[in-house]
């Protein structure tokens, strides 16, 4: 058992967004600009006082192009994390290692793109070319099948768990109530206004059995960024400290980018259960003290296997902690209360680490009573990320 | 004045290389895996102890494919950089802090290709698809231009640092000569039993005025690992340890890829001497307590810059330290003794690491006398990162 020596030192001190549309009608990299000024903004700080940036991969637009938008005179951090949706919280975790190390002072987390007016990433990898790396050539084992989609990934488990554990379309049908019901509340929602029936997710039409419509998150077009600097600084600036009490990322066991199918198992997420036990070691908290979470919902039966991961419920159990509401506000663990990705925005788990930022600030529009730590996952099927934020004390 | 806090807690316990050729004949993800084995070896521990990678963004074997490849059950740190050969010193900056954070135990820095048999790097952006995205669009400043290749990119600062300090091409040749002087003792490298006069370099063709063929590096398929954990750690291990002493990372003023044409000087390398003040910060050392250096020699004028940046010399002195085989073995600092990237082998810089650790063992080919600090620096022209080694004291 170890405790990451970062924990406890820095905190996130600025949330920033912009609109989230299907059609922004502006570039990614003025998306990514407007999110990130909004997040100093938020904090009160000026931009030119960022030294550090944070983002993935598939990020479009490159930290230099940041730095010249937002007239940042110099960088001492510049990280990034792969395997796309994985690496909201490792973001989170970076900027956190940098502060508290002495690298950084202010560090951005990041991610900003037109998922929908621009490259839709649902749309499926036929198109992708055949490139003779290892990174291409995992697609060998699966796309000859026609598994050429992530929607047609997940079914592959979603299927496995129908079959192991007894769990039903009904049962991934309570998620997408429960984000829709969020969303409803939240004027920053794409599904504002519009929550959804068990039996509106039953007659939504299939994306590929068996997953319906409403068992997928949206496409987005959009940005997000995430202020973090060390816990001193942070309590002379404008909004509550929320502290970063853990942040871990994950890969495990015969790792696959969202097809994992050679595995022993099918129904769980090791890299997420590799997270879990990271970060409760590091905050030193249990299930019974987190009243909120964040879980990555790109595709409803993931946020079954999240609550299994980290222990809010036995192994296939899921379906029955669900039952009566209890991921919905009001209930045990309300379970996306910004709306989630079905109901907010798709914008690869960043929005998600906003949403617990204003759950430990009070400021949800879903807000959960003694939301003193909220989990935050990164996406799931692939290596991933996690984060315990809480408040100030 | 601030140092880093995970300096001197983390220690290089590791190299493997492959051989260093012109067509491998092998996949880049078994370069990739023989490398990091080596590296374990070297150290004493098995490839199953690592629970992290660090990489750069450029790197085509994905931190699974190393993960299943070397039988590991879980990673708990994935890390990537962007900016191409920037990025080798922040791989082990990064791979320090997972270590001194409790975060992971052993981390392998790697990077590997197929860069001379595969695709050239070297070869230019004419054919790199005009994207509408921030990364690509800045290629519009200067592709139409005609300055399609890193060569001609280089070669308007060389331009620029003749017409201002009056260096001319036979002080860049003093670099090829160093270079390949220390090269031609060490079987590693290409160019082992091969080194040239600056008559030679003066006579080799012109790739673009005023660079030489000898200004420019070679291409090369290879890979190169290095294993990084704590020091307390690392006292158990094989090899004596090589204590990280400082990292750093450093992008600046108006950064562009190689192409910062825009800065109101053309004669620095900011973002190395972002670098330089935080080595010398974290380190507590000075210029003279180097006795070595390890700097990133892609393209020979921008080494001049370097040893500026670093305050090894005044501003446009540089011509003249070098002067009198003073960066080469038996000066006052020789410069990359395993042959460097013009030398031994193109590797975006992570040869170099694994050099300034031989230094500071003692079993370089060409040893340098109480190389008790070690300075190797990263990708020159793009935003970079730096590394000090140091001796187990």
């Amino acid at each position: 058992m170890s405790k990451h020596t970062y924990a406890g030192k820095a905190a996130i001190v600025g949330i920033g967004a912009t609109e989230f549309s299907k059609d922004s009608g502006r570039s990614e990299l003025r998306l990514a600009l407007e999110a990130c000024a909004a997040a100093c903004d938020d904090a009160g700080i000026s931009p030119s006082q960022v030294d550090g940036l944070s983002t993935f991969t598939m990020e479009t637009n490159p930290e230099s192009e940041i730095m010249r938008g937002l007239g940042i005179d110099e960088l001492t951090h510049f990280s990034r994390i792969h395997f796309g949706g994985g690496a909201p919280c490792a973001t989170i975790q970076y900027a956190a290692m940098a502060v508290a190390t002495g690298v950084s002072d202010y560090v951005i987390a990041y991610r900003a793109f037109n998922e929908r007016s621009g490259r839709r990433f649902g749309a499926g990898v036929q198109d992708r070319p055949a490139g003779a790396t290892a990174e291409e050539a995992q697609f060998a084992w699966t796309s000859p099948f026609g598994l050429l989609t992530p929607a047609s990934w997940v079914a592959m488990f979603a299927t496995r768990m129908m079959h192991e554990y007894g769990v039903t379309s009904r049962d991934f049908g309570a998620v997408a109530v429960a984000d829709r019901r969020h969303a409803a509340n939240n004027p920053a929602a794409h599904f504002y206004g519009q929550p959804i029936t068990i039996d509106d997710h039953q007659n939504s039409r299939w994306i590929i059995e068996p997953l319906h419509l409403l068992d997928c998150c949206q496409e987005t077009d959009g940005g997000q960024a995430i202020l973090v600097t060390s816990v001193e600084r942070a309590r002379d600036l404008k909004q509550p400290a929320v502290i970063i009490e853990a942040a871990a990322q994950g890969m495990a066991d015969d790792q696959q980018m969202m097809r994992s199918f050679f595995r022993d198992s099918l129904v769980g997420l090791p890299e997420m259960g590799t997270c879990a036990r990271q970060i409760w070691e590091t905050s030193g908290l249990g299930p019974d003290d987190v009243k909120t979470a964040v879980l990555y919902d790109h595709f409803t039966p993931f946020v079954l296997a999240q609550l299994e991961e980290f222990g809010f419920c036995g192994r296939g159990e899921a379906k029955d902690f669900m039952a009566n509401g209890n991921i919905e506000i009001g209930g045990r663990l309300p379970v996306n209360t910004h709306g989630g990705q079905l109901g907010e925005a798709y914008l690869h788990g960043m929005n998600g680490v906003a949403e617990g930022v204003r759950q430990v600030r009070g400021t949800s529009v879903n807000q959960v009573e003694r939301a003193e730590h909220v989990l935050v996952t990164g996406g799931t099927g692939v290596p991933t990320s996690a984060v315990m934020l809480g408040a100030d004390r």
